[in-house]
C-alpha cells in the first residue's frame, strides 16, 4: 500500500494555494501585485474562474482498489508528474529576483512541464541552462515582425524547448481598469522579454518607458489561421494554440494541423465576460472529439480543480497566478510548496474518486 | 495596422462611464440626482438593467484578421461613428446649465446621434441651432391636444432633426417612490420643455408649480395603434416607436410601419418588474425577422454591453443616465469623454470578439 | 381622461405597504409583534412569499387605450373595489384597541371585503354591526365539537356575511419558533374568540391561560372531505377552502363543490418549506381549469403582486400582514391608507400594462 | 384525538437542534469542535449539505384525518420510533465524559438505532452493557488486517448489535484544512478504539502520539465489491454499506445482496465537492428501485429533512453533528432532548403533511 501524500516540513503552515496570495500581497511592489492579480473591464470573468471550477459536483465510485494511485501522465507527448504545468506568465522578475529560473528549476524538481513567456524576465536560453533537465514549453505572441517570430522559435527549439504555445487571444491587450488606474506598464527594455540576457537586467515598473503601447505596437494584430502552418514550418516542435473558447474555433485548430490547443480566456486579462474555461472545455471537447490534446487554464486552485477538468476531457491544467504567489513567497521554495500541495490534493481527490490514473477519470465523476 | 484605441489627456483618471456617476452625485441637487437615478416602485428593474447584460457570456473567435476595425454603422438611415446614441431624457439642465446644448455638440463632436425630449430644458431650435451638423432626433411623448404634438414634430422636422422617436409607454408616470418621498417634481415652465426658449429660461425644482401633475395632464393617455399613422404623415420623418418589450407589440409595430423600435422599459422607471430590456431584446428580434430596425436601451454602461447587444440583433443602443452624470461632471467635455471611452471599449472588444465591423457581431458571439 | 389616482392628505408619508411595519413594530408589544410577523420554523417560507412575486418578470402592452381604468371586480359573486380582500387573521386586538371593527370599517370604506376570523377580538355581531353595508366573510377554524362550528355559521349567516372561508390547513399549530422563544400565547377567554361580545372584553397576552394548548384543543384535527358537505349544508352562504397548494386538492375541492379555493399556505405559519404561493397559484389555476374562483395570499405587499396574480389567473388576493401593521399605527385611518396605495398602485400597474379591467390581465402579461 | 407533541420542560429554553452547536462551541476543546464541525478542502460541501435539503419545498395536503400520527418505523428490520438513528461518529469523548454510553442510553431511551463508530471512546461491550435494550448497530472502517475486521464484527454480534454498518468512502482521509491548521489529531490508544475497555481510558488530543497517521496506516485502502462477501460471512447480521453516492454504486450494491446502503458523503469530510447526499437520493432510490433498504446522512437538522428524506424514498435518515452538540451541551439528557424535538418537529411535519405514517410519504409531497 503506498504511503499517504506527505507534505514538506519547510513552509508547513501553507496548507492550500490560497495561502500563497495573501503572503505574495505583503510582499510584492501593490502595482506589480495588481497587475498579476487583475484581469479586464469588470474582472467579473476572474471572479467566475475559480467559481465555474468550485459549483462543480463531484460523484465518487467506492470500493475501487485505490492501494495504488499514479497521477502521472503526458501532455503534448512529454512526461509530466501530473496533470498539470506552469502557465506561461510575463515578467516572474515582478514576483522575486530568481525570476523564470526559480519557477523552472522547481517545476523540473516536481516533474511537470514549464511554460516560458515571451515577455520573460529571463530569456530562453538562460532558462534552457537553469533548468536542462525540466520538461520546457516556450509561449510565443506573433510578432508583427515575423523574422523576430521565427527567431524565438528557433532559438527555443535550439534550446531543447519541447513545444510551441502560440497564444492567439491577444491581438490587441485587454481593457485593464486597474493599470489604467494605477498607471503600471510593463518595461520592455529589448522589444521583447525572451530576448532578454537574464533577470538582472530586466526592469519592470510604472515608470518604464513605453509599455504598454510598445507592447501593443509589437504584436501582430492580424493573425489568421494559414499563419499557423508558416509557424509549425519553423521547427520540428509541436504547436499549441492558447486561447481557444469555442467549437468552431477548436474544429479549426485540429484542421490547421495542432498538437493541441489551451481551452483559455487569458486569466481574464483579455475580455471580460469571455465564458468561463470550466464551461467552455466540454463544448471543446465535444468538438475536438480525440483529434487533439486540450488542456485548459483559469482558476485552477485545488486538486479538486485538476481532477474536474481531467475528468471532463482535458489533458491536463495549467496553474498561472498561484505559481506567481508562490515565487513571491519564497522563490523557488514556493513554488515547490505550491506544486507539492497540488500535488498530494490530487492524489487525495483521485483516491476518493475511485480513479488510479488521470485516464481513470471520466465524465461520470462530475455530476450534470 | 490601425493604432490602439486612445484615451484624451483631459479627465484622463475617468476610465469608465461608472466613474461619472460618484462625481455627478457629487454635484448635483440631491432631489435632482434621485430624480435621474431612480426609477418605479421598489427599482428592481433598475438593479436588473444592468445586470442582465453582465450575466451574458461572450464567445471570442480568434484568428480573426483585426488590423482593421471599424465600430461606424447606420441607424434610422444615418451615419453613427458607434452603434451608440445619446437616449432621450428629460431636463439636461437638472444635471448642467448648458443642458441639452453640451450633450448635443458633444454627440455632434464623437459623430453619433443625439435624441431630444419633449421634455428638455432647452427648446427644438436652440439645440438644432447649436449642433447643425450633428445627427438629431426628435423625441415624442404624444400630447393630450394633438394639435401641439404636430406642431412639435413639424417644428423638429423644420429644424433639421432626422427621426422622430415616440415615447409609447408613459400614458401614466409609474410609481416614483423616490420622488414621492422626495416631493421632487419637474417644473413646467410652459406647458412642455420642447418648446422653451433655451436653457437660461427653463427652471426645474422642487418647489415648481404643477410638476408630475401637470406632466400627467398634458398627455395623452389614449393613444393607440391608428395614431402611429397620424403622427407618420405629419413629416416626412422615420417614425421610430420607444417602448416595445413583447413580440406582439413589435409585429404590431411592424404592421404599422415604423422605422424602427426601441427595446426599452423607460429606464426602469415606469412599470417595475418590466423584463429586462437584454432579456427582451431576442424574443423582439426573433418576431421582427428583418423587416425593421431595432434599437435597446437600459443598463448599457460598458463597450461590452454594445457588443453584446448588436450580436443579440440590434441595431444599436441607446445611453441614458451616464450622459447626464458625465454633463453633470464636466458638461460637454464630460459626455465627450464618456463617449471616447465607450467607443475605445467597443472597438477593443470587437477586437477580442473577431469581428471588424457591427455586421460581424452575430449571435454565435453570445453564449447561450 | 380620468383623473390620476390621487393619495389622501392624511399619512401622506407613508408611501408603500411596507412603511407600516416599521411604524407597528414601534408600537406593538414586541411578543404580539413577533407572532404577527413571525412564521413555522425556520421561516423560510416567510422570506420566500414576497420574494416569490418580485421574481415574477411583467410583460407590459402598449398603445392600448388606457384612458379609463377600472379595477373593481366580484369575489364569490361580490362586488370589490379592487380584486383584493383583507385576509383572516386573529385578535386585531394585538394591533389596536379598535380592533376588526377598524379594519372591517376600512375595508367598508374602500370597498373591499372583510374576512373575519374565527379567533377574532371581536364578535361576529360586533363586526356587522360596525360594517353593516360592508362586504364581510367568515373564517371558520373546524371545532372540535360540530356544534360549535354550525353555530359559528349559522351566526355569521344571520349577521350578514357573505361567504365561509374554511382554513383546511391547521389540524395543529406549525412548529412556531419565535413564540417558543418568547413564551407568547394566545389567550383564549371564550374558547374561541368570534363568541367574545367585542374588543374591550378581549385579553391577549403570554400570561393568558391556556393559549396554544387550548386551541389546539378545541379544534378539529380529523376534519375531512366530506365534512365540506355537511358545512355547505349549514347555511346558503358560498363556503370556500383556505389552505389549497396543490393541484390534486384543488380537483378535489371542484368535486365538493366549493365557491371557491384559496391558494394559501397560511402566512408561512404552518408547515415551513411549503410551496410559495406565487408558485402553487398555476399549478392549481391548470387543475381547477375555471370550474371555481381561485384566489391566493401571501407576500401581497403590492399592486404589482396584485396584478402578477389576476394575470396567472386568481379572481383576487388575500391581504394580511400589512394590514395589521396599518392598523397599528393609526386604527382605521391606517387601514384606509393602506387600501389607498394599493388601490393607486393597481390602477397605475394595470395602466401600465395595458389592462383596463382585471379581466383583460392575461398570462402573457407576466414572463415564463 | 392524539394530545400535540410536548417538549420536556428541562433544557426547555433549547427549541431547534441548532440551538446545541452554540452551547457546543463554548464548552468543547476548540480543536476538537473544529475537527466535528469541520469539513474537507474548502468545506462547500459542509456547507450544501443543509442546504440541500431546505431548498426543497413542500406540497402539504389537507383535509386527511390526521387525527393520529405515528412516525415510528423499521429500520434495519428493527423498529424505531422514528425513521431516525444516530450515525457513526468518531470518538463521542471528545464531547462528553459519558462519551458513547450517554448516547446509547438517549438513543435506547427515545426507540431510535444507535450506530457506535469503530473509533469510539467506549468499547462495543462497554457500549452494550450500558444500553441492553436499545437498537445498536456497529460500524466497521475495514482494517489493514482483516483478523481484525473479523473479531470486530464477531464481537458486535455477540454483544448484541443488530447490523453492521461497512463505511466505503474512507480509503484515505479527505483534505482536512482545518486539522492541519490546527494541528489536531485523534489519539489512538489501542490501534483502534471500538476496542478500547472504557471511556476513561481513552484519551484524545493534539499531543497524541501518531493520530492520522496511524489512522491510516490502520485501515484498508484496497477495499473491493468482493470483500463484501467476506464481510458478509463472519456473523449473521445485516451487512449495510455506508458512503454510496451514485446509481452505480447503489446498483453493485444490490448485486452483492447487502439489506441496505446509507447515501452518505461522510459528513462532507473525505471529498469536498461531492454531490450532497439531498441531491443523490434520488439517483439512488431510482436505481436501487425497491430492492434494498436506503437510508441517507448529512445536514438532517429538522424535522422537515427528516419528512423530505423519507418522501423522496429514504427509509430513515442517521443524524450525526447535532447529537454530537447535545451530547457535549448536557449529556445523555442533552442528546435525549434532540431527539425530542426532532420527534416533535417530525410528527407537526406528517401531520400538516397529511401523512399518518412514514409509509403515507410520497414522491408528490415534495415539489420538482
Amino acid at each position: 500500500m503506498a504511503a499517504p501524500p506527505r507534505l514538506a516540513p519547510d513552509l508547513s503552515s501553507i496548507v492550500s494555494l490560497a495561502d500563497f496570495e495573501t503572503r505574495a500581497r505583503a510582499v510584492m511592489d501593490p502595482q506589480a501585485f495588481d497587475y498579476v492579480a487583475g484581469g479586464a473591464w469588470d474582472e467579473q470573468s476572474v471572479a467566475e474562474a475559480e467559481a465555474a471550477w468550485r459549483r462543480r459536483r463531484l460523484r465518487p465510485r467506492v470500493l475501487v482498489d485505490v492501494s495504488h494511485v499514479d497521477p502521472s501522465t503526458t501532455m503534448a507527448g512529454q512526461p509530466s508528474g501530473l496533470p498539470v504545468a506552469i502557465a506561461p506568465m510575463a515578467a516572474h522578475g515582478l514576483a522575486h529576483p530568481d525570476a523564470e529560473i526559480a519557477t523552472a528549476r522547481a517545476a523540473a524538481a516536481a516533474g511537470i512541464p514549464f511554460t516560458l513567456s515571451t515577455m520573460s524576465s529571463a530569456s530562453i536560453e538562460t532558462v534552457a541552462a537553469a533548468a536542462p533537465d525540466g520538461v520546457r514549453w516556450f509561449q510565443l505572441y506573433a510578432q508583427a515582425d515575423p523574422r523576430r517570430s521565427r527567431s524565438l522559435v528557433e532559438r527555443a527549439a535550439a534550446a531543447g524547448y519541447g513545444a510551441i504555445v502560440v497564444t492567439v487571444d491577444l491581438p490587441v491587450l485587454g481593457y485593464r481598469e486597474r493599470d489604467l488606474r494605477s498607471g503600471f506598464n510593463l518595461a520592455v527594455p529589448h522589444g521583447n522579454f525572451a530576448d532578454s540576457p537574464g533577470p538582472d537586467h530586466a526592469s519592470h515598473g510604472a515608470d518604464a518607458d513605453g509599455g504598454y503601447d510598445i507592447i501593443e505596437s509589437t504584436l501582430e494584430r492580424g493573425l489568421t489561421w494559414p499563419d499557423v502552418a508558416t509557424i509549425r514550418s519553423w521547427s520540428p516542435l509541436p504547436v499549441l494554440l492558447k486561447g481557444i473558447l469555442t467549437a468552431e474555433d477548436a474544429r479549426l485548430a485540429v484542421e490547421h494541423g495542432v498538437a493541441g490547443v489551451v481551452v483559455s480566456n487569458h486569466g481574464a486579462r483579455q475580455l471580460d465576460r469571455a465564458v468561463a474555461t470550466a464551461d467552455a472545455l466540454e463544448e471543446v471537447v465535444g468538438a475536438v472529439d480525440g483529434r487533439t490534446e486540450i488542456w485548459v487554464d483559469g482558476g485552477i486552485r485545488r486538486g479538486l480543480d485538476v481532477v474536474t477538468a481531467v475528468a471532463l476531457g482535458a489533458r491536463g491544467v495549467l496553474v498561472g497566478r498561484p505559481v506567481l504567489w508562490a515565487l513571491a513567497t519564497a522563490g523557488q521554495a514556493g513554488v515547490e510548496r505550491a506544486l507539492e500541495l497540488l500535488r498530494a490534493e490530487t492524489v487525495i481527490a483521485m483516491t476518493l474518486l475511485g480513479a488510479r490514473t488521470p485516464a481513470e477519470l471520466t465524465r461520470a465523476h462530475v455530476a450534470g
